[in-house]
């Protein structure tokens, strides 16, 4: 077999066989195939497809290429959870507890990100000692022990996607369904899911723009995990606006630490517990989702899921009383945007609040970049909200005054008041399964 | 100016800048632009095409990305010849001497090739002591003094050229019109061509298929020639069959040696006079393309051309006596395929006939093979013409007993007799300029 002869084909229409997408993928991550001609397959590939079964092997291939994490021996059926990313997601760190506190235990390997704010791993670093690198042992037995824990992705999980991914961010072939898709797919394989709940996130704030293109996302990585044996359900979520307040590492945790103590906003509730009782109905706990968000909801009210935060936050080293008393780092710089009108807020471009937060040094440019863990935005008022003249709209933090500035005059433009309330659209457009 | 973002803007169907051009060539030749993400761009240009303004660009930047051949100190007016290939091209050696003798000088710089035979450089080489690589000097004082030379691509002509083309070899995106037009045509202008002939093969046994393709991939040519304001002329040529008799490298010498004393086949003689008689048009020695071919056959038949052919050999170094007494290296085993029943051969896949040739040894499967300079075939009979059973049709060369008996088995299917005189296409389809 030619790597070169492969490109031709999917160049030409043909579909590969299931040894041919081994050959791609195992001769990729062994060095055999250069970069070059991947970069050509991959652009082939985005602009021909990849048919169900294609895709499923690639996912398979690529699940495979390194590490893979055997749960079996904890017992438990595990069910991981992906977000496709938005402004302001912090549902990953609220649902942990509650879904663990409901008995479906949560074993999770996290990626630090690139984009408006840090992922999941940077958000937690937030917390003064909290540790995000444990062995393999003490993650396994920590799970054991509290039924979660989450921690920075190890070393040789999915190596073919790291390499793809790398190569596909500078060649213009991040775009492409089937290479998404079995992107996110191979790496909750990789991880040991049995079940998998998707949040596939469409609008400004989204990578998928339009509904459209999120629902042939969803649907093809729910394929895939029928494809291979992984219960697998999409909820197709609206990301126009950004989810809760705020946006920004510290922010974000201070935001689920209220959340877990029912102080959450309502719209990241909403999306939350439609996740967690799905994750509930996957890991086979409850018979509907319903009853799965019924007992999400108890979870809060009698502190179980707030407790389970709070050991979880114990066992990985992190300093439970600053917790608590939310005594972690914000700004200390800080200016607010505010009303020069009253009436209600009118919906705020998610992307742009984003760039905002980026702005203000919450996010990673490149891969190296630093993060800055105290620094980002908090909608103090939403969109639909009534707001006074001379109140303040936004809030923002940095540790740099400079960038501070820079944001001030880029949020000038970000803020409107009306005198009509805006209709908002739904917040769950569909659940495909 | 970020690659990646060019290789999106080609992916999604806009069009580049001439300073966009410019960015991608000099920095794929500096090694600032990687192969990964030029082999990305290669194949988004496959599917989405370049438009006129952008392929010339292209040409003008890869022919200036290194050295260019100035002959304007030479004086006269220069003329180059470009074919797409075929089986059993041999023109190119014709049309050298018969074009000088008409007085418009011939400084040309050609490649080995990678194929059914070598490429005309390599052909040269089946005669003693001939020297393909001369220095720029000695070359050029060559042109100067007979009017004629013919030389191996220098070290550091079109290296932008050079990268690309072995990078879309092993990437699948050679079979691209912008790409392959401007690949062709920036090495006749870093050569110094001031008019340009193309012969554009179609059928079997040409790169081109299908005559629609060759007329497409002309009209690119003879557009980006017009754009760079070089006189292009392009001759569409079928090629479904081989063009004369011989193939292989020596046996085509022997055939040229032949056809400058007057016994030339006949379609041999007829595509080289259209393409020589359109040479002395853009040489501006003639008014037209007929006046053209008269001069030409007046070169053949007062041996204009065949001294001018010896001058060049032994301006070069080669044995001119071995050449006039046809003793180069034939063979030196050989094998008839007879005809086993009398009638009219039949038309050849011009394609078969070519891997038969390469079979014996005659080409180049890898850039490092080396080639049987006195393999190949002859064909006894071409098709249409009457054969008596017993005769043969096909001779096999090669100096290597095994790839003959190879050829031979492979050679059972590739002849068949009728008793119905085949019609044969007209050679020349058409002229683009």
């Amino acid at each position: 077999m030619r790597m070169v002869d492969l490109i031709e084909k999917k160049r030409d229409r043909e579909s590969h066989s299931k040894a041919e997408i081994r050959f791609i993928i195992d001769g990729y991550v062994r060095g055999e195939i250069p970069d070059y001609q991947m970069a050509a397959w991959a652009m082939a590939v985005f602009f021909r497809g990849m048919s169900l079964e294609e895709t499923a092997e690639l996912t398979l291939a690529m699940a495979q290429s390194g590490d893979q994490l055997d749960l079996s021996t904890l017992g438990g059926r595990f069910v991981d959870k992906h977000s496709t990313g938005g402004v302001g997601d912090k549902t990953t760190l609220l649902l942990g507890p509650m879904v663990a506190a409901c008995g479906v235990p949560v074993a999770k390997m996290s990626g630090r990100g690139l984009g408006h704010t840090g992922g999941t791993i940077d958000k937690l670093s937030s917390v003064p000692g909290f540790r995000v690198e444990l062995t393999q042992e003490e993650f396994l037995l920590q799970v054991k022990k509290i039924g979660l824990s989450v921690i920075a992705q190890s070393g040789n999980l999915v190596p073919a996607d790291k390499k793809l991914y790398a190569l596909r961010d500078v060649t213009a072939t991040v775009n492409s369904i089937p290479l998404i898709a079995s992107s996110v797919m191979s790496k909750k394989i990789a991880a040991g899911a049995q079940g998998i709940v998707l949040d596939v996130k469409y609008g400004s704030g989204a990578f998928m723009k339009t509904v459209e293109q999120a629902r042939i996302l969803a649907k093809t990585m729910v394929d895939i995990g029928k494809e291979l044996g992984r219960q697998t359900i999409a909820v197709l979520s609206n990301m126009n606006q950004p989810l809760g307040r705020a946006v920004g590492n510290s922010l974000e945790i201070l935001e689920v630490v209220d959340a877990l103590q029912g102080k959450g906003p309502a719209d990241l509730m909403e999306v939350s517990l439609e996740l967690g009782g799905w994750m509930l109905v996957a890991g086979e706990v409850v018979p509907d989702v319903e009853t799965g968000k019924k007992n999400l909801r108890q979870s809060l009210q009698d502190g179980a899921a707030w407790h389970k935060f709070l050991a979880f936050i114990t066992e990985q080293g992190g300093d439970v009383q600053a917790v608590i008393e939310r005594r972690l780092t914000v700004g200390p710089w800080d200016l607010p945007i505010l009303a020069e009108e009253s009436g209600y807020v009118q919906p705020f471009d998610a992307h742009k609040i984003g760039v905002l937060a980026m702005t203000l040094g919450a996010g990673r440019v490149t891969k190296e970049s630093p993060i800055d863990l105290g620094a980002g935005v908090v909608l103090a008022k939403k969109a639909g909200e009534w707001v006074k003249a001379g109140e303040p709209i936004l809030l923002l933090y940095s540790s740099n005054k400079e960038k501070l500035a820079e944001a001030f005059e880029l949020a000038q433009n970000l803020t409107s008041v009306g005198s009509e309330e805006p209709q908002l659209p739904l917040l769950i457009e569909e659940i495909i399964k």
